[in-house]
């Protein structure tokens, strides 16, 4: 079973959301799997030095770290705290990227924020976004992390992140040395965008491609749309085009598969884990090899 | 009541959508609207000779006629059937517009289509898109009629329309006439769009602005998506700087206000025409009025 796995999947613990964190690394890892991508919650949960200690044990790489961002809160006491909270994340991906295993990347990905309660400037909220990224760009070079911003569908505009495209991603990033500030490219939320296979190869020129990650779409979405997330194969994503267009541009790490979907948080992690990467070698690991193959 | 409504507002009919025609054109008539856009299945209910009919009785302005499309089915009787359909829904639309009261235009809104079934070829099936205006744009030329491509939320990418965003609508329409293809702008589909305001202005330069509709985002979403539409000033949209961008790009037509929403359509007629008047005329007229000032 594990020899199939492939070598460059990396599981996010969301995808496991139930799961605690030791139970997170250990279905991971039992299964095959040499990579994982932590939430903050969970390692709060045991505390950083512990869940440091645990990831060094399990022998995985680290992938990124989940999550930083609301940085769209005008300013006061709320978005102050915002900021100090984003420069413990920046302390703790560097931990645990230290933690893991040879290979592991310190990113933390970036979710910058809806709209504010009764607010409908989303101008002004992207414009604070733009000043929290240069607020902690110092913290996060000295830390050597890069911060992710990540795109999300524009169904999440007004509560989730006012940053809706890859374009406008690298647009925000581009005051920014390329190792401080990245992007996130999930494959969820920027499959529909016509620009999309131009905004991947300028990621790559640009060199700001922080992480790569994978998951489904399909209709009718969720109630709750959050939760529409899905294995890879079992939607409508072409993953080859868009895995093929972040190779070319110079994509060489882990690449994580994150679903938010009650039904896969209702499996046994070893299932889901088994699932994710039997999903993501149908649908994904075909072009990773076919890159493999016309290097050579 | 009726003194306050904007002479510029038209009531879409599927705001009404379980009003026969002949109340939804009463309904609209007698809360002192001016204008409607009229969809085609109430309208072949009563038969494309009596509607026309019953439109210039009620003595209101006809905006556009919703909708044509379903454009990415590959060829075969059912891409045949569409295209023929669509030549039906072009000819409507002209007999509309002539017994519409002075001011009424000829405009078929297209909701262009998802994926069809099994397919994950976004590339391919935005290309059928531009065959099928092409196939299409002699007859809209000949009967007088602008084909309105709708850009529809990134949401509905896979199963309704794979044209997400007015710079894709844009660059579709630009091998045609713009008195032949233009384009939809609703604030609902594109006010999330980083590129919406730039957009709207070359919309303008390149007097495609078809038609120009409203209605508010609000969050959570309702669970069928579709049905998430809500009376201006309900939710975050700011319609001010979308309805500037409008008018500063040229348009000088009717505004449509189109909600899809249970709620909305489980409300009486008249009451739904005073609620869509009342919000229009808080969130939108402002803007009306504005630039009617500053021509001055």
């Amino acid at each position: 079973m594990t020899a199939t796995v492939d070598p460059r999947l990396s599981i996010n613990q969301a995808t496991l959301k139930y799961a605690s964190l030791a139970e997170a690394l250990r279905a991971t890892a039992q299964n095959g799997v040499q990579a994982i991508g932590l939430w903050r919650e969970p390692v709060g949960e045991v505390g950083l030095k512990t869940a440091a200690s645990m990831l060094a044990d399990s022998g995985l790489r680290f992938t990124t770290h989940c999550r930083g961002g609301f940085f769209t809160i005008p300013e006061g006491p709320a978005r102050r705290a915002a900021i100090d909270d984003n420069r413990r994340a920046i302390e703790e991906t560097a931990t645990l990227a230290a933690a893991g295993a040879e290979g592991s990347t310190a990113v933390l990905v970036l979710v910058v924020g809806g709209l504010p309660e009764g607010s409908r400037d989303l101008v002004g909220a992207r414009s604070r976004v733009h000043d929290a990224l240069a607020e902690l760009a110092p913290d996060a070079a000295a830390a050597g992390v890069t911060l992710a911003i990540e795109p999300l569908h524009p169904m999440y505009a007004s509560d989730r992140a006012v940053v809706s495209t890859l374009g406008q991603a690298l647009d925000l990033a581009a005051d920014f040395d390329p190792s401080v500030v990245g992007v996130t490219v999930d494959t969820f939320h920027v499959w529909w965008d016509p620009q999309v296979l131009e905004q991947i190869a300028r990621a790559g020129r640009e060199g700001r491609i922080a992480t790569y990650q994978v998951c489904d779409w399909k209709t009718p979405l969720a109630a709750d749309v959050l939760l529409s997330r899905h294995y890879p194969g079992d939607g409508v994503i072409d993953f080859a085009s868009l895995t093929s267009a972040v190779l070319d541009a110079g994509y060489t790490g882990d690449i994580e598969v994150e679903i938010f979907n009650e039904e896969v948080w209702a499996t046994a992690p070893d299932e889901v884990v088994r699932r994710t990467a039997a999903g993501f070698g149908a649908a994904v690991s075909p072009s990773l090899v076919a890159a493999l193959d016309s290097a050579r």
